[in-house]
């Protein structure tokens, strides 16, 4: 994801003469909820320095495809992060959305992260610099999961709750899952880890929890 | 990596009547470590939108677009690996090719894997299986390693050497870089960790290299 990125941002002087195309284009898939933007005659990302008339945002970004996983999404947030200490952005929160395995819960629900735990169910995240390893913590902030809860006790159907998220580093052996190239456990062994995960609090398992928190929490101390 | 995937496989619907052949296959070469797929009515390959009984295997070539990092190539290898016991492939060598951090060569100098190690300087992979951590190997074929050398060879202007390459799960802090949104050490610090992995033998840096390794020596082992 970030050499995408940093290729992108090396060739922006290449698009100074850019202009945007007359067509309107529909995207499939990204229902952007402002009829305004239509009628626009050039967007500018001000936070971002891109506008729709100075930059081919099409070629830009139009090829990203982010990756899964810690390593990723680390990538990703130190540029996103820069981009927001360049662009003197306060007052903002970060949102981290995305699909997770459900455990112990009904298909659909909706869990807001309380700890973001390791796959030994610890609230850390373990960060080797230069062959050290050094520990953070991936506290999260209550008081905007508590805000989360509530607004989704204004919405039908979206059932949610607030629970430990568990992060892995592998989709397959890491996360119990039977059906990959490699599996040297049985169907018991898989719901005996899964207890113990709802046990101690998890109630959903994915890949990126940890690192997020871990570089927030300490991007958010002086 | 999964919605990338889906879109690419927009043609699958051709083989929408495609029945798995009753006979059992036993690939000669690539050993699959989970005996549950052989009792499985259908495989799904989830991220891939394929499976077993609904669409023909052997026939069909994946497009795959991974991010970076040991959970994505990780997820690609499980993927990659069964459809290739699906579709019964033999006589295959797996290479990994891409760019990397050179430590002590000259840019565009090419390095052919020796060892792969962690950031510790040593040459295995920790995989978290069920909350417990498993160490494999990550050595590789030297007869291979000797040939690609051989091939380099033969070519004009392609400097090429054979080195440990060393693996990391971070870009910025892990990979000694100056630049991240996270530096909590010196150009000093930085030059002393890579002296120390060019004495070790290390000669590039990347962050698939290990995980690479140690899923295709544990499955091509019986």
């Amino acid at each position: 994801m970030s050499s995408i990125l940093l290729n992108c941002m090396g060739a922006v002087t290449d698009h100074s003469e850019y202009s945007e195309p007359e067509v309107l284009f529909k995207n499939p898939q990204i229902h952007v909820k402002n009829p305004q933007l239509d009628t626009m005659e050039e967007d500018i990302l001000y936070h971002f320095n891109l506008g729709t008339k100075t930059h081919n945002l099409p070629e830009m970004f139009g090829d990203i495809k982010p990756g899964m996983g810690v390593p990723s999404i680390s990538i990703m947030l130190h540029k996103l992060i820069k981009l927001l200490h360049h662009a003197r952005c306060i007052d903002f929160a970060l949102f981290r959305i995305g699909t997770s395995g459900g455990v112990g819960l009904d298909p659909g629900t909706v869990v807001v992260t309380d700890k973001a735990v390791d796959c030994f169910f610890r609230a850390q995240f373990e960060q080797v610099v230069l062959g050290k390893v050094i520990t953070r913590s991936t506290e999260l902030d209550v008081g905007v999961s508590k805000e989360l809860l509530q607004c989704s006790s204004e919405l039908d159907d979206v059932p949610t709750v607030i629970g430990n998220t568990m992060c892995t580093s592998d989709f397959y052996e890491g996360q119990d899952r039977l059906d990959g190239a490699l599996c040297s456990f049985s169907t018991e062994d898989k719901l005996e880890y899964l207890r113990k995960a709802y046990n101690t609090g998890v109630r959903n398992i994915e890949m990126e929890s940890t690192v997020f928190r871990a570089m927030c929490h300490r991007l958010s101390s002086v």
